[in-house]
């Protein structure tokens, strides 16, 4: 026995996406209880030379979606970043978790060795399908679903780690 | 082809744990510059009702350690938390390192479907192993580790996301 490439991905992203939503509801009631505006509360970030909230949510997004899709040896679909409601926020987790779910375990399975590549800052970067998963993938994707948790933690809104781990 | 449970646990764990050690010692360097004793660099929160810095650090060592001897079927060792220095930290972190690396391949492979049992709050849980790794230890070792990467950030420390993510 063993994991599928699949079983460790795309159940995976959707889980963590999906409790991303649930932090983001009880940070949005908080917020409405407190007469912050969507704009400023999504434009929130932990120390001027950081990343917003908004941003966090879309990376987060990206990670899982471009997961997916590289792993199957497909071209990624690209997501415009242009939210600045939480309404278009909840629109853009649901369309990731939706198209994360439109992968096959038959396009996934068998993709540890596929070569995957990407554009970074220092150029182009050729990965195993597993070193892409489980040494930049996941983590990428888990580091900016704790940081909107983080986020909302700091301004006081009434969540704990079970509502991000949720249930396994 | 397949990901064996151990390949998708323990060279995950020593990457995470050294990256934040990584960061720890990114952070230690500012903290020093601005006369910040260890102790206080520490206990350091994001807000009062969060666990500071270096129950991060205790949390996402033992989510690997735990992780790792459970996954083998064997009793996880337990770590003192009792940490107030950096080096104290950085042993904790080595510790952590040197035990989730005892275990070998033929120790983890195969624990997918083998029932793991956890104390919680709520009571006792019994998930797989496939569900205990990927739907409660990765999330939480990553979410300790991005936890104690964003205090730092918001220390002023300066890092960024290529030093939690490291090499893949």
């Amino acid at each position: 026995m063993s994991l599928s490439m699949y079983q460790a991905s795309v159940p995976v992203f959707v889980r963590a996406l999906g409790n991303l939503r649930h932090v983001f509801q009880k940070g949005e009631a908080h917020a409405k209880s407190k007469n912050v505006t969507d704009e400023v509360l999504l434009q929130t970030r932990l120390i001027p030379d950081m990343l917003p909230l908004v941003k966090q949510v879309q990376i987060a997004c990206d990670m899982a979606a471009r997961g997916a899709a590289r792993l199957a040896g497909a071209e990624p679909k690209s997501f415009e970043d242009n939210e600045t409601t939480l309404a278009q926020v909840y629109a853009r987790i649901d369309a990731a978790i939706e198209y994360v779910k439109s992968f096959k375990p038959e396009q996934i399975d068998g993709s540890e060795a596929r070569e995957v590549h990407m554009k970074t800052r220092n150029g182009e970067v050729t990965l195993s399908g597993q070193d892409y998963l489980l040494g930049f993938t996941l983590p990428n994707l888990f580091f900016h679903c704790t940081t909107a948790y983080n986020l909302f933690r700091g301004m006081g809104v009434e969540i704990g780690k079970s509502d991000f781990i949720g249930s396994p």
